[in-house]
Parts: structure tokens; sequence; C-alpha cells
């Protein structure tokens, strides 16, 4: 997707040698809600004919973007929780997500009643790099009996091994942006 | 907000003897979309003629609310981050928010660059309790020397000093649902 490149090109910012890249002016911590709704557009396109029935994200980035993605798709869209608050109760679906982020090992949880066998679930995030998330989610869809119809990916880190673990799985992985290789001197080359 | 009171009466479940109210069946685990489009409607019509230039929210319930309220305002949407993670470098205003629900206190952080003296920022959160989360927004919009022109609420528990301390600084506070008291044996009453 040419715009979502075009704009990590000239407001991305390349940090820690090449390991970080930050796009918190417009994708996820200041958000360009037109932006996002290019995104939404862009993922319905790609996954519109799929039958989906849910969108499914991991708090807190990819919220956003699946809801503005919700409204192209007229489906409920959930958000998997990290960590168990007063507010879960029944029966949740759970995975363990090792984030390297944040240098930690969570659980990410569904309430098991919002998804349900014959649901046709669109995975939604905004990074993808190790592919933990992503696939915690996909572990948490296939425990509820449903079908991953795919995963839309705003930012495919295409050097670390996540999109071929996901799609090694069989899972299909459409990203907006793929990058091949990044660094301060070179900034950000795309495949 | 008649709406998201018929929601709640229909949809929503009180729980821990009338401490807890769940809704996260439509408003903030799973999402109805089309529901959050008339929130952010309702809050148009009651903030768009501030001048409106950021929207600030707090992960994680927040974020969803805000993106879609962003859409009628067109402006730029923000979410205070709750923990330092290698994505955020540069100064940030921070504020500490103890979470009722969590049982913790947490630092939650904008970067400084996002908000900018001049600006007059619209708050937007899915629930008024206590009141901590959105007296922590008020004090990074505060300590960047940037205005607030008040706070969309979805849902206030008018049973808790929340509404009432913010109210006291002169903020104004627009709450869609306003809970009078509530039990699991006569439900949820409505101010």
């Amino acid at each position: 997707m040419k715009l979502l490149e075009d704009r990590i090109r000239k407001d991305g910012k390349i940090r820690n040698g090449g390991a970080v890249l930050k796009v918190g002016s417009f994708l996820n911590h200041q958000i360009d809600v037109k932006l996002y709704n290019e995104i939404g557009k862009e993922f319905f396109r790609l996954f519109g004919d799929e039958g989906v029935t849910k969108i499914l994200t991991i708090e807190a980035s990819g919220i956003g973007i699946a809801c503005i993605t919700g409204q192209y798709f007229d489906v409920p869209v959930i958000f998997a929780k990290k960590s168990k608050t007063k507010n879960i109760d029944g029966d949740v679906c759970t995975a363990k997500v090792e984030s390297f982020t944040h240098g930690t090992v969570y659980t990410i949880m569904v309430e098991k009643e919002f998804l349900q066998p014959g649901d046709r679930v669109l995975l939604i995030d905004d990074f993808l790099a190790n592919g933990a998330a992503l696939n915690g989610l996909i572990q948490i869809v296939r425990e509820a009996g449903a079908a991953v119809v795919g995963a839309g990916i705003c930012v495919e880190k295409a050097f670390q091994p996540g999109g071929e673990i996901i799609r090694g799985q069989g899972v299909r992985v459409e990203s907006l942006a793929r990058i091949k290789s990044m660094s301060e001197e070179d900034g950000v080359v795309f495949c």
C-alpha cells in the first residue's frame, strides 16, 4: 500500500541502530484517522469476499485500526485483553504471548461467548515481527473452534521470522507495508 | 443518550454484588462499531463547536471510541500509554494513575511533541468512576501547556466521586449514560 509506505518513509523514525521503527506520530501513539480509514478500506478490498463474521485484535495498538476496519466489514470487533481484571468472569480462551518490545511474557484472553464455532475471524494488528501476538490470537480462535480467515497487518518486518512462521501454518497474511531492511543510514527499504 | 442507556439495560451485566457493570458484549471487549458511531456523533454534537484540535484517550478501552469519534472531528487521536517501552524515547508528559479495577498504580505518558500549547484537547473514555484515569489525562494536557475542552464519557458511575471531582476542577464533563445506582436485584438506575 503505497500510501502507508510513503508515510513510513516520511514520518517513520529508525532508532536503536536499526532495531526499532517508530511510527508513533501517525500509527500507534498519535493516530491519523484518515490513514486508518484507507487501511480499513484496503483490508476490506483484500478480505471482503471471505465471509468474515468477527474481527479480532489485541490491545492496545490494534484496537483503533480494528474498529475503523470494522466499519467496512459491518461485523463486531473483539480485542483480546492482556490481563485478567475484575471485569472478566465466565469462560475465557487464553494464550501465552512473549513480548519482545516489553521483554515479558503475558497471557491474552477472550471471553468464550464472543467466539463461536462457525465464526470466520479476521485478525488485525499494527505490526508483525516475531509473530508472537498473532500466533496467540490464532491459538485463541482455534481453541474457540472458529476459523481464521487471515491476518491483516499494517507493517510487517519481513526480516524477522513472524511472517514466515504464520504463513507456514497455512494462514493468509496480508501486510500493507513489508519492510525488507532498515537502518539509520539507509532508512527503510520495502520488499 | 437513550440508545446507550437502553443497551446497558438490555446487555449490561451486574456482578460482585452491584460493584461491577460488565458491558463487554458491546462496549469494551467485544465492540458494536455502529454503537461507537452513534457515540462519536453525540460527542461531536456536544463538543463540535469547541475548536477541538486533538482527542486524547488512554489505552486500552478508550482507543476505539476515540478513533471513531475522531472521524467526526477530523483531528488526530492520541492515546496515553501505560508503560514505557522501547518505542518511547524523547520527552514525555507523565501522570500517575491508581487503577481500582486492577488494584495497581501505574504511570501514563504522552510524548510531548504530540501536545502543544495552543492545542484544544477533548478527552474521551469509556468509564468515569473514581476519576483517576481522567485526572491523569488532565494533568498531562496541562503539563503540555494545552487546554482541556472537556471530557466525553460513555458511562459515568454517578454514585462514585469521579464526576464531582473533575467537574469541581472546572472541567466540562459530558457523560452519555449516568448511573445513579445499580444492584443485581434492581438492575441499573440512571440519573
